[in-house]
């Protein structure tokens, strides 16, 4: 049964396992005592900070465990922030980092703080001059920028970041880089001047519950409090021994395959890229074609619920992924499509784990469409096919009192009565995917260059009108609340 | 080899060994994605949930498992006074609450709330009274008691704290009680009304890494930011899965045993506490004698460097640790012994893991009289039989010039010109227990009712040289700064 998920966790790496096993015997003593039992543990908890830092290019006196990269992450961030108080109070991040940083951003706008939060391009990639900019022009009344935080590559659509670029910059700039490192560092070191490093053992197939946190000497630091006197003051609390040495061995291991892994995987997600838009019909590709991560995929697909997507390619025996907002008890779409501008519903993350067969991949391929046409059908959505001619849910004057008395038509468009709509759709108070397969159901009802008008009020319209109009040729006249104009093109 | 430091961390226990290794291949998927791998780690992360809030007593979804002890205490006590905000700023604690308490306590002063802290008598016990006093009492200007703070044992000398009672005062005067349940979690329940309950893994025999926070129903708790979606909002991260089933599975396996072990181990203390001070010339037991865990005793040696105790021990095959502060960086003996004005130098705890067997107790009791005489030998302290006449370091009016010089002498007893130091010895820069050994050396050179000027900065003196003057039956006469005053007699 394929697992197509290794970018959420990885099961124990073989390595990870056996250093587990071999180090339960020792490694439950408390290695701040001084007996024999503490020594010894004290000895296997050195052991794996070398092993660990060599991995990530760093002293060992610069590294320490956590109990996740997102503790990582959020006492990195804080501990960077506030020993950099008397430079300023700015923090710049991408728009698409990991919630945990983003959280730990919010804390800090919450304490008194700035976040500037640099856009990216469609393809999920930051410029790497416009974060350089942003540094520069994140000073406040208070002082300038405290910290700059990016991301090796991203989470869910694999696109690499311009760090060593970045890192440069930060430099010029006198400011602190905190790179999260999560999604790369079983690939290799991160290239660049950075300040400090995040990462999460689990994704490179140690165990969970382990996370590296790397500051450079002479970073200002300031551990936020409580703290106590283990791993420098920075991660307080009696930690699982046996699952750091596990995370060291495993990361060693999981390096020395790693070049010929990447690029047997990198041929694999090749093919779906290139296979899955011949598949299956309305697809969309997402994420850099090429400055990727090796084993990770995104594609979005019209007129699809990502969480019943998610459950059939489940029930036909893969596991993946999906950003969509319809998998989330929140209804917002991720927040990377949504930076990134794509199409959200649909969403599907393939993230091949290390030793995937080129059959699973070829399997997954011949099941991906007949599992789209399945959601398509439940949702009675088009199919390719030119739209069956399906009543529109509502008649256009009913739906257009509807969307006055809600004061939110009208805008740019009313200037020219040409562009009154022809035809409204009332889609409100249903979730994604339904009012873009409405939207999708009585385009061809009006005129070629007559106006649709859709009320929707699912956040992941907003996305995902104009990504339906993009891939199919419509033209989108923008919206005004929840209200979205659509032209028919030819 | 016997290991004595089981209130520090227990061996793996077999039921954890077993339930690790038996969820290894099914826990290290994300417990919150909707695949099949995802939906297993989620089963077995609610059965473990529900193991642990039975043995806690409190429902499963009261129960968060966090990285460790530690940060149970951390976020617990950050989330209840922040929950509780508007009800007041001060925190009562006990003065021997575990340093996670403590240094927790100090972020919230920090931070600009208050902090009582509730004194203990000589078992290192609290009144109940007189806590219930403190909550009531502790009100500041801006509001009154946010939340009360009293673990259910202490982790240095085994005494059991009036929990049941103090959370009777705590109801009474709607202020939450957290209990911090580490040491005595493994033996049962914790009795009361409390509303928060901390607790860690490794000290039953569960993994490190592991530790609960149990937040009754109705109690007001906001989580300190950053958080995320994981563990009810209160403990940020992926977690170690596999430790969290052990810890569960080991809980329930030690409660299981918990009453015989009990009863065995208590009956090995009662001989440690009995034979210790017929063995051992100069020893003081400390901790209450009755209301107590059973497996866990500490004593203090007078003349004996800690450290050096613990080594020789460490050499005889046993393990043991030590609150005097020669094993500490920072010089400051244990808090607990402090809070407790007992005798700090020489200080060891022995603390039982379940199934220690008697022959090793015997073994213990058989070498500890030949350790303490060899690290008592190397400082050349006086061992039981009368002092050797050896030289004070200084003459006495040399070391009267350098008191007064530090305008640290005098002080109550200089109004009575009988009561004028008859020698005076000068220790300061040594550190503990060198003072009290070159007090103990030149007492018997001044006359039955002569005193002696002692000159000390070791912080350890302020405790060390009024328990040396009960124990050897002087009378001490106070202190001013680092200069100590002791009346011989007969």
């Amino acid at each position: 049964m394929p697992y197509f998920d290794a970018a959420s966790s990885l099961p124990l790496h073989p390595v990870a396992r056996q250093a587990l096993l071999a180090s339960l015997d020792e490694g439950w003593a408390d290695p701040a005592r001084l007996h024999r039992e503490g020594r010894r543990a004290r000895l296997l908890l050195d052991a794996a900070r070398e092993a660990a830092a060599e991995a990530v290019g760093c002293r060992p006196d610069e590294l320490v465990f956590t109990p996740s990269g997102t503790r990582s992450l959020h006492t990195g961030i804080a501990g960077a922030l506030a020993g950099r108080r008397r430079a300023g109070r700015a923090l710049v991040v991408s728009a698409v980092e990991h919630s945990a940083v983003l959280h730990a951003a919010e804390a800090h706008e919450a304490g008194g703080g700035t976040v500037v939060r640099v856009p990216v391009d469609r393809t999920g990639r930051v410029d790497a001059a416009a974060f350089g900019a942003a540094l520069r022009e994140s000073g406040s009344p208070e002082g300038g920028t405290a910290l700059a935080c990016l991301q090796s590559a991203n989470h869910e659509v694999g696109t690499e970041q311009p760090v060593e670029e970045v890192a440069g910059f930060c430099a010029e700039a006198g400011v602190p880089l905190l790179v999260d490192a999560a999604q790369s560092l079983a690939w290799g070191p991160v290239p660049g001047r950075w300040s400090l490093l995040a990462a999460s053992a689990h994704k490179w197939g140690g165990p969970g519950g382990v996370g590296l946190l790397a500051v450079r000497k002479g970073v200002r630091f300031a551990p936020p409090a409580p703290v106590d006197e283990r791993e420098s003051g920075r991660s307080p609390g009696f930690a699982d021994l046996p699952a750091i040495v596990a995370a060291a061995a495993s990361l060693r291991a999981v390096r020395a395959e790693a070049d010929a892994e990447a690029a047997r995987l990198r041929a694999l997600v090749d093919r779906v890229r290139a296979e899955v838009p011949a598949l299956v019909p309305d697809v969309e590709v997402v994420g850099d074609p090429v400055r990727r991560l090796p084993h990770v995929v995104t594609f979005s697909c019209l007129y699809v619920d990502g969480e019943a997507l998610l459950h059939a390619l489940d029930r036909a025996g893969f596991s993946v992924s999906s950003g969509s907002s319809c998998t989330s008890s929140t209804l917002i779409p991720s927040h990377v499509l949504r930076a990134m501008g794509v199409l959200s519903e649909g969403n599907v993350r393939v993230s091949l784990p290390p030793g995937t067969a080129e059959a699973d991949v070829d399997a997954f391929l011949a099941v991906l469409p007949e599992a789209v046409r399945e959601v398509r059908a439940q949702l009675r959505a088009p199919s390719g096919a030119p739209p069956a001619p399906a009543a529109a849910d509502r008649e256009a004057g009913e739906a257009g009192r509807a969307g006055a008395a809600d004061g939110e038509d009208g805008g740019p468009e009313t200037a020219d009565p040409g562009r009154e709509a022809a035809l409204t759709v009332d889609s409100r108070g249903k979730r994604c995917p339904i009012p873009v397969i409405e939207l999708a159901k009585v385009i061809d009802r009006v005129p070629v260059g007559g106006t649709v008008l859709l009320l929707a009020d699912d956040e992941a319209a907003r996305l995902d009108v104009p990504a339906w109009c993009e891939m199919r040729g419509h033209e989108y006249l923008g919206a005004q609340g929840h209200a979205y104009r659509v032209r028919r093109s030819a």
